[in-house]
């Protein structure tokens, strides 16, 4: 039997992350063990240990962007209102392009893509963002091609989702496309979840002019 | 204008604890601010600080059982591969049926229930559980009035939902119920969720027999 290779996953958290945004993704991702795929995860931030995202649940931090990898299989960039103080953060901004650059896949959820766009990444590319933070985060970055209507973008190796729930979607479409649907279906039925399985089908794309 | 009290949330987490059970209703209960209610959250497992979900992302426990109130307006009950071994630790236990006896409201998603009827707490009461579980968990509490349809099943103080994102559903329908459901479509809004409104409409059901 073939060893399988660990996947190395890198997940980018901070103070006033929106620990839902990487949850959809990583709900995914941490199932993969159930096909053979060995999977270790590693979260990163502007300081290690207790990570406090606003009035929320504890989140913890298992390495200082100084020490960690910059090479991941996949790196995971949510948003949250702390997208603001950690774009001004340059030494962690600086480390994340590293990382984003350096990844096999980049997976963002919500205004996860303001940080990957203030980084520089996403000029030029196709992408999304959250619906309701639509009109701010594309306005501060015109050269990106942002995409109003989609639950979710893939750009070569760029996977951009829309807001909080939409890392859900993303993460079923990107296990369904690197390994397979029925790989996928199986770890949503484990979820108890009904994708949404059309990235123009985007729910809240009204939500920009509201 | 009336000071609103701040609301206790507690929230059991523990090793190989499934994330995106609490994650769900706690997605919608830290948005509560939103409508000027304050809100406390507090982690509490069999250790303090780092709390190892399988090969996942790290979490953290903000405090002790031995040191942490009893008495919470919600007390959240996740499940996860972990329940086992957490309901072999009889002094965590006897903690967590004191906390869910003395909280206004508890909160159980997926497995979550099995620690709640392992802990007596559910016995003649109506409740559901995770759907591929849903046998094991049955036979091993028959003097719980589990319901096989339900996406999540409300029984005075204690709601429990079925699997995983089945939480995420129940949080809508908790706040929907216990503030309005304007302010459950506008969370839901700021999620990007469409929320799953009717407690019958359960997809997975036939996984119990799968």
């Amino acid at each position: 039997m073939e060893e399988k290779r660990t996947l190395s996953i890198g997940v980018i958290v901070f103070d006033d992350v929106m620990t839902l945004d990487f949850v959809g993704p990583t709900s995914y991702l941490e199932q993969l063990p159930s096909i053979d795929v060995p999977v270790e995860f590693v979260t990163i931030s502007n300081k290690e240990g207790r990570i406090q995202p606003g009035n929320k649940v504890a989140l913890h931090a298992t390495t200082h962007f100084k020490d960690a990898p910059t090479t991941f299989d996949i790196l995971v960039v949510p948003g949250g209102k702390g997208r603001e103080q950690l774009v001004k953060d340059q030494e962690f901004l600086d480390y994340i392009k590293t990382a984003a650059e350096g990844a096999t896949y980049v997976l963002s959820v919500c205004t996860g893509s303001y940080i990957l766009a203030a980084a520089g990444l996403l000029d030029n590319k196709n992408a999304t963002t959250n619906k309701i933070a639509y009109n701010f985060v594309a306005s501060s970055f015109p050269n990106v091609n942002w995409v109003r209507q989609a639950r979710w973008v893939v750009d070569d190796k760029w996977w951009t989702s829309s807001g909080v729930s939409a890392g859900l979607d993303m993460g079923y479409a990107f296990i369904s496309d690197k390994y397979s649907s029925k790989v996928a279906d199986e770890m949503a039925r484990y979820l108890e979840i009904v994708p949404n399985k059309d990235p123009s089908n985007d729910p809240f794309v009204s939500s920009i002019d509201h």
